[in-house]
């Protein structure tokens, strides 16, 4: 990775920072079979449909290596909030197909997530995970799975009121991630089995600050943080790209049979979790700027 | 409702149409308590830290109220979608709190919609919301549930690769609606359940055209359309306002009860049908136009 | 003019501000001819071009009337400017046709502008301006002019490096005005006549304050503010109607002769003072959010 | 210069173009004394009071170096105006100090202009100016001008009403530019010699098409193209680097003198117009795009 522009002598310049990440594992020679065929689930159809063009060798722009730029601008958004804001953005894996972990998203360290290659924070879970994985890999096949992140001390304030609510841009963040299929924050789509007099976060003053008994509002409230941990959940499908033959069509409008070779990644999640928290650093960072903008250093 | 600018003769002139409601039912009486009492879960409080201000009579931006521009603008929208792209825009009630109606995204029609209060189209599940419902607003309590949403006869190619993917704008959408706490599309967090090598949607080709013989993807590859029916389901929590006692604080940092009065709404989905069916038009018009931009009238 | 939203007990609340004036001066039957013939110099034919559609009556969204909007908007960006950041936006009359006035972009006050209907500070010139203009409208015919715009006490760093420099933006918004046809900062066209070693502003040390000597770069350098009085020159164009006979053509394509009666404006210039500070007031405002955003309160 | 992304097989995939030129030509030995001391009427000052930093090696982002990236990206946008749209985007230099080329914007070619090395396309004006430059760089001084772009071919509709004028973008995009201090399209500053009934431009049917007989609207009217050529005029400061020595403040806010040393360009006119070609393209191609989403192929 090349920091092309925006630095000097190891500070940003206020400017913007243009990095340069060069493709150095490209093989355009797994990808022939794509030229002619469409993946199923895949972008190859749609592209094509669009642009009446498409890069098949490597997937192009719909590859999720297109993510590295996210990441590396994420890890910039990070700095800025933690130095700055005194905010900590996690993420982490928290079901993989019908396993799920048990996970608080106030206390779940870094460490944690980075002790194993699932990037379950919940040790004995994430074992269960890794060896279901396995088995899915063996038999060419692909899981999906649901990540949570959490932004934990942001203040209280930022977000807009009506359209750019901090949960919209949010889930606008999740659903740009390649294979995302969903986004819920704080009770989500389980709250639902709650009244109105179970859901709802009562106010306590606590430290001499207005603070809220439970969080199933997750962190926002009326599209604006409330000081409470930011925490929600995003799935990621079953990877499209599994080593067994499908039933697709060709580029020509065949019928045909395809079996995709090579690289396989039987479950993108652990790989989602810098994309999650680079994405969650992005939308926290702009909506921090605009805070300030409006409402100045308060 | 009236059309300030915009139009001429009955036409649009193709610059800004302007169109103003006045609030003809304000009752700033019913809201007193609010002026000094931040209402758990609502935006209360959130608002007085961001702008030291807040407009408590009827809750001013905060209102679902605020949602009858978007339904006006909707309906401009749907128009365009109809008259000119041949698109039908739709949602209903899926779910409230654990009654959940079997819908086919592909079939059911604004007939069947609007043929009951809940705007559910299942007939025999609508009465048995509309019980619970009953039962609900009784104990002064409320209840939440989930909107399908629907896009049947978008053209193949809408949709932007990356950080605008079709998805992305609409989970933006949906969770700008006030009270909404969540967002799937196609397969959704239930896709999961599955293996990619039973998630995945062929291709065939049928009637000379490319299309699926599933709809996991909920009619968007890689951020683009595919020319199968989008469809979304959107989470919405149980309503904040109930006219039980609950703990809370006031605006100046004391705890106290609050027990609101007047107007209460026990369920708000058949509300959020039409603001659903709004912001999924603004999303799509917004896009055909972009497409239309980049890849002309093809 | 009527407030819609955004204030509430006199107060602003942070949330937009909508503002509605309604049009009570207006007569579609002085418009008539212009259903079917185009005025010259006017956008009745390109309109008509671009949207097959055209509100003749005033001449709709091409009519000068639709700056209400960006003077009622100007005169809060003025209120924040002052109140907040101790800026002042002030514009007058410099020029009518070939009638000069020296104006001292440092010392015009509002008081000598409002003194005189053509709103220019130089008390003898604006007599011959009025003279001159007086004699034109008894010709049915018009003249054009140039506006000086200042802004004094801005801080020292706004703007932007590269697309958006505050000249930039000035520039647009002083262009989007109606009957505008250029925009000149500091020196400006005049500036040429001059070699760079005449032409450089010299920096010296006054006041504590690093300060320039002259000010021909017009407070701006390199796109942000240096805290020298912004100042800059709009030309408009003498305005289109005319009560002379011209040739034309129809909306059927036809040559044709117009003549066009009633209200007749010969000098736009006094009327423009006002949107020139709204504009300026309006880009201010917008770098005043930006600065804030990227460098804080400093 | 690299293609980075957004090409496959020598055509564009619809996706973003990347281009990356590194600068090989950095002399960061001629610019130590810019750490310390501010030129007059460059950008060090402001860039240090803005952001607390500068990179002083080359001038860093205030450097007209950075508009490589404009000219590369509006090579792209020169080829898409003229395969798809016919239009011919043309700049050239009408004026060095007070040496005046006449020059009609209709007329004149790529090959004149670039039959010389000052890029005005009148030879023997052309040579005059070159003269003049040579005697101003020998005495370490500097000169500026004026540059004439036009856009030829251009369809009816362009443009849009109100802040957005194609005049306005225009004007914007020039005022963006290093050195520039001002922009006047079609009569521009020198049209308020005439009166209204002089001025306007009379529309006649020619060639069945509607069409004006002077142009001094620039092909522009109520912010929409007319279908005439469009033509502008932009200036440029005389070069504020000089090898004179001038009087300005350090860094730490001492009154200091500063003669610079090294490369040194007396005039920048010809290098500006392949900037104002290409900004003029961008807007172009921009407001192509807006159109067609508006109005269609049409």
């Amino acid at each position: 990775m090349q920091i092309v522009s925006g630095t000097f002598k190891g500070k940003t310049l206020g400017t913007p920072i243009s990095m340069l990440v060069a493709n150095a594992d490209q093989r355009p020679e797994a990808y022939t079979e794509m030229e002619t065929k469409y993946r199923p689930s895949h972008a190859d159809y749609t592209y094509d449909a669009k642009f009446g063009i498409r890069a098949w060798p490597g997937g192009g722009r719909t590859s999720a290596r297109e993510t590295i730029g996210r990441v590396a601008a994420g890890a910039v958004a990070k700095k800025i909030l933690q130095q700055k804001f005194g905010v900590e953005v996690l993420a982490c894996v928290q079901q993989v197909q019908k396993i799920v972990a048990e996970i608080n998203p106030d206390k779940f360290t870094l460490k944690q997530v980075e002790a194993n290659i699932i990037r379950c924070p919940a040790k004995a879970t994430a074992e269960k995970m890794i060896r279901l994985i396995e088995r899915v890999r063996k038999a060419g096949d692909s899981v999906g799975g649901v990540l949570l992140g959490v932004a934990r001390g942001v203040p209280t304030g930022w977000g807009e009121p009506v359209f750019d609510r901090l949960e919209a841009d949010l889930a606008k963040a999740m659903l740009s991630l390649p294979a995302s299929k969903g986004f819920e924050i704080g009770s989500g789509f389980g709250g639902i089995a709650l009244k109105g007099s179970e859901h709802n976060d009562p106010f306590r003053m606590r430290g001499g600050k207005v603070r809220t008994t439970s969080n199933r509002s997750g962190g926002v409230q009326g599209g604006i943080t409330n000081g409470e941990t930011i925490h929600f959940r995003t799935v990621f499908k079953p990877t499209a790209t599994i080593l067994q033959q499908q039933n697709t069509v060709s580029a020509k409008g065949k019928n045909v049979k395809l079996k995709a070779r090579g690289r396989h990644d039987p479950c993108v999640l652990p790989r989602a979790v810098p994309m999650v928290e680079a994405m969650t650093a992005l939308v926290l960072v702009d909506h921090a700027l605009r805070h300030r903008a409006q409402c100045g250093e308060s």
